[in-house]
């Protein structure tokens, strides 16, 4: 039994529609909240026809719109016989493994991405180094132009490899990738997003960009590496390759999935920061939409095993094992500010920088969002102006690195440092440049290094007259602005190393000119000023303070990071979102907020329904169901029984498109309509409806069903879910929008309140909800507070 | 409109109901899934009587069970026209009023739970180190009975002290506190948990038992306290003595009450340890049941504030103007192990002691549940059995605490302690006792001390030889047994010092024992020891660690206490619950848990619905109203739209009797029965039906109503929640249960699956999925993993 044929799809596959032909909102309405009364009319002229459907994500969706189908998840139980043999009631070997494959999984993505963590440092740091160092030689014999030359071609021959891999392998790997973590998070499953491509393009582009001296952080790319990883565990191996395993059949559900995803990012911060506990915040905080406690635990232990295999192989380099990478290889700074005594003055200091600091911090999300738009229009012209673009910014980023430091004076070096100026081999902050010897260019010391090395150096408390206030000024503008062209080109670029940079100097900065009314450290300055920067376009705050805890390893100043943290997030609140957010908007991601806007409080559920809606009697002919999935995208169809077999049509269940797609491979078909639930479930086992990986479950084109087949008849009944969640049509949109949310669901169904009617209004999908389909359909409803 | 008359309330009122008549569930079964099929049946014969309805619960509820009437909280929002008045719908202006006095009370409950700390800081230290001192005199006058007298003497008038307090003021303030907080913000009100008089008691009486010398701790009763303090804030101040504040009425409801006592709970925790990252991760994994990102904002800013005055008033202390408060007062142990390096036998061995710490911690539960079962049967007794009990108690701990040290042989002081041994004063870890000059007596130095020193003095790094290990292990099995029998009697006792110093002493035993196969330090073992207890007993993870590391300051050692806890904890987990939820438990708490039980998928919605059902016409008439309230306990009643105003029989929503009251008492009633909503609503503001402070909304006999007046008239819909969230009969009761858990309800209403029948099944309460009631009405449901 179908309701018209409309080339409607549910936003699950269609994923972003363009076009608004602005029909008369109020008058739909009206029909579609007398859908079913008035049943004839609406088969006669479908409600919502394609281009009726607004979206105004599509305006924004300019960066990645065409790459991803997007896929919802689901976090629903399916309670029917068939699908109830779930662990819960199987047999105790069953559940013991069960648990124990997810302790091994979890500890297995933890080995892996500390591993990879581990790797990408010591690469960062052998091929940057190298090439610092060859610079550097060059720069002594006093063969300048050389010395740039090879700093700029080794930085874009960099550049261009990370490009490249990005470019034509996986150009879902470009950008930070929380944003795309956080997504999935949410429910919303695209694709490529978390795929064996993305993960390696993900981990060798990371290394080129952070090598090539970009602007570029490995802590987002390392989050989305972790989810990575995560993913290809949960996928249940490569059928490809024949490396599946028995075992992880028990992972094919998207609640088991989501789990491992989260541990994934978690591991991936704690990869980054080497901050364990920062990770679980991390993921607790701003990746995960749900949260359980049992998950608290197992991202801990997740993120302990990473903090002990960093640890074991930083004990291992430690005897110059590992080339380049030093001891501090992976970034521990050291703000050793003692205990830090402060007063009122003080604190005013700190709530000034907080202030201002999210002042810049908003700044900064703004000039990334104008940027990410530009640039995407590039971008979408083809892999070779991606290139293009790449290299264009390579090329500025050695420039700046090389020419800013000849505007600073040389310094004469202080007695106290003694050997250790002018700088020699890679380390240390007294870096010569071109100056004579016994002086030192501090300005060098920023720019002509790694980023790792030039947030230490701006960290390094006491000695408050190492950087002169010139120095420190050019290199915050230098890059404020780097970091913001850099993100959106396309390499894997995190955002956290660029905010840190510009805010430890904008910090350090304000330390040396607020001196004089301050007791305050400036190296305590530098952090609190990267607080205040991260806390202005992140706006994260538990998590930033954890990390920046565990990077300094110092718990005495907490009170201070935590109220710069919060002024600096209250403050930039007032102007934009986070910048994930944004990127997240930009993408075209449909993400579900926590809570309703205001205005859906003044709709009920029946108010968005948007039809036409298909549904299907419990015993089906096959041509009908063949029509429905041929002729829509819609991923569940509300089963009614009627009449011969109940005394009114009856709302049944619910029944997925892919648990239908494998009903129909098994060609299980009957002449007669009548019920046959049991033959068809001798057939089945329940793993066989388990969730496949992306992209590996059936699809329409592997069914071959015949003419004759075409009219018989088949029993959905053992694969439908009997218990949806329904909401009567009267409920007010934010009720059903909390319980959608709340609950993780996909589909929610629409029960009428009245009886007498079609047991089915419609269905609510994740599309439903998006504050830009509601306004769409009622532009008259102000929001409050919506930010653009 | 009522269906029967019987004695049936919700949980809500009733409680706690004994009995169990062991009648044919089959049958009930039966019975109640056709209950609207066969309604005259039913009317005559009334399902579940009063007998009839099992809660196993009852057996359990010893501690407390007639002290407290239980009631749900609800996190559901009315979406009627009258109460969409809510914020978001408001002036900007109000809107602004409401962030920020979010913001100030977060501000006032931080500044006073750290206000607080910091005073029973001070008033133990005092209090317990004048008496320590007056015995230390008389021991070196070598008047050792005189010292025994005065210390016993004074650790029983102190004891006394704190048992009168609990005994006859507030009952409620016995105990950790911790159990009635997490069972408050699952949902659970019962009254006298949060109110003023245990606010006072728990205060007070922390401070004289913990300086009673008790092995209790004040980490519970702190967390207790700063639930209260926000408590009262909450509740829009006291009406009584007019502290009433305009502002505070937007707070008059369940959600942001809620959320104010979620941030207290952490500021109790952040005051204990002075580990404000350590209580916001108490609250979220072992306190909330429910978490919202605003939230952890909003704890994180409330525990800094915790932080900054405990810091304040310590820079004032430090120059001696708070009597014997020394530095060291507020707990901050020093384990300077510098930066521990470890090998695989170093693995194993704390793999080793987290195993036997877990199985140590689940034999604390036991013995614990077992004590508690036993005490509470002589405090149920009379407040002079309660003082007893405290009295023997405290006699006991005196004994040993002056007793055992004279088992231990007299050490010579090494060369290297100088002038610091024996210690003169308070403070220090060679305590002379009754050695003669230039010894100490080890024992004594952890005995005779208060619980804080002694748990310093056993993290101390280095100096293996310090302490016997025949000292060590009396001091062991001393501290389990006491913290076991001390807990249970009638003062505010928090768990925490206990199992630390249970597990430190474990540690560092096994430290020593094992010295021969690990270089780790004694002081770290002892460290580790105590997370394994902790792990073992509470069963909490992040959090503990947090809170060890703030308490150390020392983030190097994370990777080996997370090991140690994750193994404690899971080796423990096979055995018993935590010993949070236990204690819960035996207080009969209704505590809703994440998960459904499994066997909940056995069964549907109606299954477990117990009538008999009242509902209401849309207008119904006064005395049918006043009947219903008055016949019976229920919370919320279902409201029907009937035929002379509709077609057939139609669900409007759902009214709550605290707002039926608030409506009777203006009286506005009509001869006719028609509708007259606008009427009505001119009468009252959103601000009438807000939820008033615990005990005091409406009573039903604050109504007067005259016969005539009880034939007339009213109109219900102005007040009915015409969005209750609802689920088909048919429904999963493990679903209907995630639904319930998740959305924070109250009342969920049952609908038919078929149509042409009462728009009403039944109302499913949190009484209807606690465990116990579900059992009792299937029996033969045999759960997977109970545990007793």
């Amino acid at each position: 039994m179908m309701y018209g044929k409309g080339e409607e799809r549910d936003l699950e596959i269609e994923g972003i529609n363009l076009g608004h032909d602005g029909k008369d909102e109020r008058l739909e309405r009206d029909r579609s909240s007398s859908w079913f009364v008035d049943e004839k009319d609406s088969l006669r002229e479908p409600l919502l026809s394609k281009n009726n459907r607004i979206n105004n994500t599509s305006q924004l969706a300019i960066v990645g719109a065409n790459v991803c189908p997007i896929e919802s998840l689901d976090y629903e139980i399916n309670e029917n016989d068939l699908f109830k043999q779930d662990w819960r009631s199987r047999t105790k070997v069953e559940i013991c493994q069960y648990m124990a494959i997810k302790w091994i999984l979890a500890l297995i993505i933890g080995l892996s991405t500390g591993l990879v963590g581990f790797c990408n440092n010591i690469a960062v740091e052998n091929v940057a180094g190298f090439k610092l160092l060859l610079t550097n030689n060059l720069m002594q014999k006093q063969r300048y132009h050389l010395a740039f030359a090879a700093l700029a071609a080794g930085n874009m021959i960099l550049g261009i490899a990370a490009a490249a891999l990005c470019a034509y392998i996986a150009p879902a790997a470009a950008g930070s990738g929380i944003p795309e973590v956080k997504a999935y998070l949410n429910g919303v499953d695209a694709h490529s997003i978390l795929a064996p491509s993305t993960l390696f393009v993900k981990i060798f582009g990371s290394i080129f960009g952070v090598s090539a001296g970009l602007v570029v952080g490995k802590e987002g790319p390392m989050v989305h590496t972790g989810a990575c990883i995560a993913n290809l565990l949960g996928q249940g191996g490569s059928r490809k390759y024949h490396l599946t395993c028995k075992w992880l059949r028990f992972f094919k559900n998207d609640r088991d999935r989501r789990d491992l995803i989260t541990c994934g990012a978690a591991a991936g911060v704690a990869a980054a920061f080497r901050a364990p506990v920062g990770g679980v915040l991390f993921a607790l905080e701003e990746a995960a939409s749900w949260w359980r406690s049992a998950l608290l635990w197992r991202t801990f232990f997740t993120t302990a095993v990473v903090a002990v295999v960093l640890r074991g192989f930083m004990e291992f380099c430690r005897a110059g094992r590992c080339g380049l990478f030093g001891e501090g290889g992976l970034i521990m700074f050291a703000v050793n500010s003692s205990r830090p005594i402060y007063g009122t003055p003080d604190l005013l200091v700190v709530i000034f920088l907080g202030v201002i600091g999210g002042l810049l911090g908003s700044l900064y999300n703004f000039l990334i969002k104008k940027v990410v738009r530009t640039y995407s229009v590039i971008n979408e012209e083809g892999p070779m102006r991606k290139l293009l673009l790449v290299l264009a910014v390579t090329f500025l980023t050695s420039c700046c690195s090389f020419g800013l430091p000849w505007i600073s004076q040389c310094i004469p070096c202080p007695a106290s440092a003694g050997d250790r100026c002018p700088t020699v081999g890679r380390y240390g902050h007294y870096k010569s440049f071109q100056c004579p010897p016994n002086h030192y260019n501090d300005l060098a010391s920023l720019f002509f290094t790694t980023n790792d090395d030039a947030i230490r150096n701006l960290f390094i408390s006491g000695n408050d007259k190492k950087f002169q206030l010139s120095s420190l000024l050019i290199f915050f503008v230098a890059m404020y602005f780097l970091g913001i062209v850099t993100y959106g080109i396309a390499v894997p670029s995190g955002l956290f190393i660029p905010v840190i940079l510009a805010g430890a100097s904008y910090g350090r900065l304000a330390g040396r000119l607020l001196s004089s009314i301050t007791v305050l450290d400036v190296g305590l300055f530098g952090l609190l000023g990267a607080a205040s920067f991260l806390g202005g376009t992140m706006r994260m705050t538990v998590s930033i303070c954890i990390i920046l805890l565990e990077l300094t390893n110092d718990l005495l100043m907490l009170p201070l990071v935590m109220l710069v943290l919060l002024i600096s997030k209250s403050v930039a609140d007032c102007f934009n979102n986070g910048v994930y957010d944004q990127i997240m908007r930009l993408k075209g991601l449909p993400y579900l907020e926590a809570h309703p806007e205001p205005y859906m409080r003044q709709l009920i559920a029946s108010d968005v329904v948007s039809g036409p809606l298909f549904t299907f009697s419990g015993v089906e002919k096959v041509k009908n169901i063949m029509c429905a999935l041929r002729g829509t995208g819609h991923n569940g169809f509300p089963v009614l029984d009627e009449p011969p077999l109940t005394d009114a049509p009856e709302l049944c269940g619910l029944v997925l498109r892919s648990h239908l797609l494998v009903l129909l491979k098994n060609r299980r078909f009957f002449k007669q309509k009548g019920m046959n639930s049991s033959a068809i479930m001798r057939n089945f086992k329940a793993y066989d409806f388990m969730k496949p990986g992306s992209g590996k479950g059936l699809k329409l084109e592997d069914l071959e069903i015949n003419e004759d087949e075409m009219e018989m008849f088949v029993d959905l009944h053992p694969i439908t879910n009997t218990s949806p969640y329904t909401v009567v049509e009267t409920m007010s949109l934010a009720k059903a929008a909390i319980l959608f949310r709340e609950l993780g669901l996909r589909h929610l169904l629409v029960v009428p309140q009245t009886t007498g009617r079609h047991p089915v209004v419609g269905i609510l999908t994740r599309h439903d909800f998006m504050p830009e389909h509601v306004l769409g359909l009622y532009p008259h409803l102000n929001p409050h507070k919506q930010r653009e």
